[in-house]
């Protein structure tokens, strides 16, 4: 039988209609933008749902959403852009369509996805980090997504690491987010540029219109040396913390997902030179963890939520 | 039956006979030092062994120690300060006495005792964090320790909080550790005592004969404004890296253990106050992390290695 993946973000909800190899049968979609009416967003999932169901059983639908939820109450407690606040989204689903619904971070599904079928399938332990205008996580531990007691996700991105420094959008400062993100990224790169008229970011932020994560890597290819600099302090802010998400878990992946994580292999190897000394007992340790690029893209969020759904249903 | 839990620390080696009920029946002990042959201890623990089943059969013997192990290898793979490198401490022991061994992280063995029988029995996830001279950490998720893939603990005490901060005896800078350790402690009210003669803290340590993680607690206590200063900060500090792990395991516990946990309540207090507002979501949260004073005391790292190598054990 099959099973539902929704993916719940600011700009559209995206449903799949998932088969039993896990490749996605049927796709579709509704426009979303931030702060609307909770029970207008149900409405359009309960219409996902009809839509997907019409000539198809689905055995188990997941979603996925930008923040905190509890799966045990069926609730989503918190999602800071779309604008969700303790709201019943299970009940408000049962009540349209008559469907059980299973709700997950967007961030952890896209983890469990990569853990199943993606960059770091067959792995014990997998840490995806998506490295956006914020950062997400996920952690898989043998097999098993870490939610926590309170139902929250891993919000990795709100560990800090510059005590006092930068201030987070989520009230806290010097948050792993507000120093690697690609909006931390975006911020150096204009600070820089201030700095150096003479950088190349200049002229390829002037041709682009805008200031972008790309912006800073794109010069730096070029060979400009205020960009390198940029770059460098960039990916040491984002070892920093990798490191530190080594040392608390020791997975046996960590995998990257987001724009900056389209640099591939390069990036890979510059932080594996960053990460790997930043580790605790690195020079004795039998094992190290990989760090990896995950490999299944924007449908992700989906087919993770799906697999989720999947897992947790009797 | 019973099981044997040892705890190898640098002073001593210590060694309990625990019954099914968990009680300790029996003990002993060896004196231990720094950098001694691996042997050596090896000889100790197989001794302690002999000792503690004299009259009584064990069904599982765990052995907790001050670093990284795998216990898959049945490998001490590195302890700073007690000088195991890459050490078959498995066989070792099984060559002196036959028996088979399970090797845990002495912090780790800690936190399956307190989540087991201590202060946190019954929650579903856990994270304990010592603070000694340095600062240690295990973490029980749904009943089981969070080991990682490489065998390595969990290393609380070695997230950077503070980039570029103090200098860690990690090799890295501005570890938790390097803040929020006793040592840390020790540090910061002997530079405050030192811009601040007249502080309570210089006739508290005088009196003592050193300064030590007491010192600004209780000259705290008895109104000195400086020493208030420096317990804010290192609170503050505490806070920080406690945050983080909320924010990153969401756990239904965090026990505190070590000498500074001593304060208790008035401790748990002033960490609640400077915690919860820095944790995701805490506006929107249907529940909290509670925070509490582990309730097993020195014995614990036996117990733990104990109950752990029991509920490994075939």
């Amino acid at each position: 039988m099959a099973t539902i993946g929704i993916d719940v973000g600011g700009g559209s909800i995206k449903g799949a209609l998932i088969d039993e190899k896990n490749q996605i049968i049927r796709q579709c979609s509704r426009i979303n933008r931030i702060n609307r009416e909770s029970d207008e967003m149900a409405e359009d999932m309960a219409d996902i749902i009809r839509e997907l169901t019409e000539d198809e059983t689905a055995d188990a639908i997941g979603i996925g959403l930008p923040g905190t939820v509890d799966d045990e109450a069926g609730v989503v407690v918190y999602t800071p852009n779309v604008g969700f606040r303790q709201y019943d989204l299970r009940a408000a689903i049962k009540a349209r369509t008559g469907h059980e619904v299973h709700l997950i971070n967007d961030a952890n599904a896209a983890a469990f996805a990569e853990s199943r079928i993606g960059s770091a399938q067959g792995a014990d332990s997998v840490v995806v980090v998506t490295l956006g205008t914020g950062i997400g996580g996920g952690v898989v531990i043998n097999g098993k997504l870490l939610t926590g007691y309170t139902g929250a996700a891993s919000e990795l991105g709100h560990m800090v690491i510059v005590k006092d420094g930068e201030q987070c959008s989520c009230g806290r400062k010097g948050c792993f987010e507000a120093y690697a993100s690609a909006t931390a990224l975006v911020r150096m790169a204009k600070k820089a540029m201030e700095e150096h008229p003479e950088s190349k970011m200049n002229e390829l932020a002037a041709k682009d219109g805008k200031v972008g994560a790309r912006t800073a890597f794109d010069a730096y290819d070029a060979g400009d040396p205020v960009a390198a600099a940029v770059v460098s302090e960039y990916l040491d802010n984002l070892a920093e913390g990798l490191a530190n998400l080594i040392n608390i878990f020791f997975p046996e992946v960590i995998a990257l997902s987001g724009g900056i994580a389209n640099r591939g292999d390069s990036l890979i190897r510059a932080l594996e030179e960053r990460v790997y000394p930043r580790t605790h007992g690195s020079a004795y340790a039998l094992k190290r963890t990989k760090l990896a690029i995950c490999s299944l893209g924007y449908e992700s969020g989906m087919i993770g939520a799906a697999l989720y759904a999947k897992s947790v249903t009797k």
